[in-house]
């Protein structure tokens, strides 16, 4: 095998269209690039190939297999862990990102209240949309760096735990995702899915829900995009033999009345105090029927929906949620006691500068969050806590002259002035009320 | 500028198409990639961009051009060299390969000895397909390592002289050609052009003629992709400001009786002395023709066929190629002596199989060379002089079952073998007599 001849496979050749690669090429491919023999340039020019002609589900879910298969796989199924008190069906979630989106902070405390096993393994903010790593990072101490070991006992405790992608998950990621970054071929979707679903699958889940954000703020900005890539996400992962199912959502604009690191996990405490912002929590109760019925622990998505809500009312959810961040570090009692008091002392106002239906929209807000310090423009930039954005009024909203639609927060008085900047130009104002768009476009099983 | 983007400008996004780039970007690339500063796996995933999104002439253009500067230029206008006794338009042909193609061999002497001057600057063999250098090689004691001064003086001197290229001209078209082959990124008919292009304009030459060859032995194999290269060859180099012809030709069968290197200068010698096979000296001298236009030593096509054959009944044509030759270091009547005389030991004959019209497939038999000792498969292989063909029928024949088809000549015992048992498979028998097609299918100007 060659890798030359695999690439010129991929790409085709005359009037012949490139072909689908056999299981044996990809594995080929993945290991010798994993282990130098296949160098950068022939994988970026087989990558630019994939970009142009596609994969099917079946090269896909060959390709995440042997990305899987690069690395450590965590492992929670067997006797000693069963011992230990895992039983499983695990399941997680996966956001493809967005700004505000906060959502597997209150989710995953919901779904463990009500017996789900869920090992979370999430990412850091990147561009204009934020990282759970680091909204995590804004409660004092906790950590969110966990050994495998570290990571099976707090799931069998506390029903979850929250923790990043070690060096040893999918290495064939980290150097496929690093090329393609500077290579121009991100934007496609059988590497994205195999991206994702690799991760996920490495860290040990049997069943997977995702949520396909679309919309300015999303990685994908059409529906079309957005139903393509949840189409290869759920039938490539049901391929791997995993259960999965998607939902595509709305993400114009921002979710919930709070963005930023700290300013989310208030949100989060708020979403499981019981007085979370309306689109949070139907994006949260809907995710969340979906993983109780995929976990065995509800038998249709109605009562899914009914449990979730219960587990939000009875308290349950939030002494879950309170309980891993002791877990993993933090101090509740400090972290309660803060609520609706910690801020960061550079901030300002901004107010309507006329009269109208306002648009908010959702990937400037995500880069003047940037400007204010909440998220990073590389992956070695170091976030704010406290920077951040509290919503007065959202999108659809009718707002006079003079009124307050937002307090901004930022980390210094200079990423103060370019972030209010910014976000100036994130505001839009319209005479007529425009027809809203459903939060949740579709469901792909 | 930001290669990454160059990349992704070209590849396209989402609905948009990919875009044409600027000089400036294409120079950046280019520059950039010879000076370190750009690497190999940008570079490598835009060639593949480049592969399925085309360039337009205007980029070729640009492309080569930034190529060709990457470099040294030799320059052959000017007071001091016109003092030398270079007068110009510098005239050079270039064909695009095949088996048996001598066609630079007739074909630069008869040209010059007419008065055009010829700077010409040839490759060696790779694959199938023969190089003149090797060819020339087989002379004992010509060397084709010119300094650009000895070149000049040579041209100034006998009309032409035939080098290799440098290390110094077009660095440019190395590094990506070398990357190219092992990256999947061969067959872009613009990457093609400015590949050829930049190294025929860095040798000086004011007008080209292009043999673009089409057929199984070719690197174009329909006539719509010898056409599309064809054009791209002319348009280009016109847009650069240097005139240009290209005759689109037969590459099915090899051209001429005899192939191999030593073997194709002796039928080189007999296109010299009037004996030459119809179809090697129908296409000298139509390309020949066109090279005494532009070289302004002939008013018409017409003009120019007369002069050419001319050059040969009269011997002039022949006294220029025995100039070269002691030009360049061989020994003329030596050379003269050793005609159909100097064979390899290891022969044997391939006799007919059965009754029938033969087809000699070209790509075939270019293989077979290969493993005759001929060519090469990669570039450091070494070629022997004297392994090659003689036909004793060709293409569209008809044979009586056991009457010989060819001798074949090896470099030793065990080629000899192989090369027979793969020549025997680049013969096929058929009951009636198919429609020949033209030697010459096109030609665009």
């Amino acid at each position: 095998m060659r890798a030359a001849d695999i690439i010129i496979k991929k790409r085709g050749t005359g009037k012949i269209k490139g072909q689908q690669l056999t299981k044996e090429e990809i594995d080929f491919i993945v290991k010798g690039y994993v282990d130098g023999t296949i160098p950068d340039y022939q994988m970026s020019a087989l990558l630019m190939a994939i970009y142009f002609n596609g994969m099917t589900f079946e090269e896909t879910g060959a390709l995440t297999n042997s990305m899987l298969h690069s690395g450590d796989v965590i492992e929670l199924h067997g006797k000693q862990y069963e011992d230990m008190g895992l039983h499983g069906p695990f399941v997680d979630k996966h956001s493809t990102g967005g700004v505000g989106d906060k959502i597997s902070l209150p989710l995953a405390p919901i779904v463990a209240s009500c017996g789900v096993q869920i090992p979370m393994m999430s990412g850091r903010g990147l561009g204009h949309t934020g990282g759970t790593l680091d909204k995590l990072e804004a409660i004092e101490g906790y950590h969110v760096g966990l050994t495998p070991d570290e990571f099976r006992k707090l799931i069998a405790k506390t029903g979850y735990a929250m923790t990043g992608q070690t060096k040893e998950i999918v290495p064939a990621d980290r150097l496929m995702y690093a090329l393609r970054d500077v290579t121009g071929t991100v934007e496609s979707i059988p590497l994205i899915t195999s991206s994702i679903l690799s991760k996920k699958v490495a860290e040990g889940s049997d069943a997977l829900v995702f949520d396909v954000k679309c919309g300015s703020g999303a990685f994908m900005k059409s529906p079309e995009d957005a139903e393509n890539l949840a189409t290869f996400l759920v039938k490539t992962a049901q391929a791997m033999g995993k259960q999965a199912v998607a939902l595509i959502t709305r993400m114009d604009t921002p979710l919930g009345y709070k963005t930023g690191n700290y300013l989310e996990i208030e949100e989060t405490l708020e979403c499981l105090q019981g007085k979370g912002p309306e689109d949070v929590m139907e994006l949260t109760y809907n995710l969340g029927s979906h993983m109780l019925v995929l976990g065995k622990k509800s038998a249709n998505f109605e009562e899914g929906i009914k449990l979730c809500k219960e587990a939000v009312s009875s308290g349950k959810a939030l002494k879950t949620f309170l309980e891993n961040v002791k877990d993993q570090g933090g101090d509740p009692e400090k972290l309660l006691a803060g609520q609706n008091k910690r801020r960061s002392k550079f901030h300002m106002e901004i107010k309507a500068k006329q009269d109208g239906y306002i648009l908010i929209d959702a990937y400037k807000t995500g880069i003047a969050c940037i400007n204010l310090g909440v998220g990073r423009n590389k992956t070695t930039d170091i976030v704010s806590p406290d920077a951040g954005i509290i919503f007065a009024h959202r999108q659809d909203d009718f707002v006079k002259k003079g009124e307050k639609i937002m307090d901004v927060y930022a980390k210094d008085a200079v990423s103060l002035m370019t972030g209010s900047a910014s976000l100036e130009k994130a505001l839009e104002y319209q005479s007529e009320k425009i027809k809203k768009t459903p939060l949740i476009y579709k469901e792909i099983k």
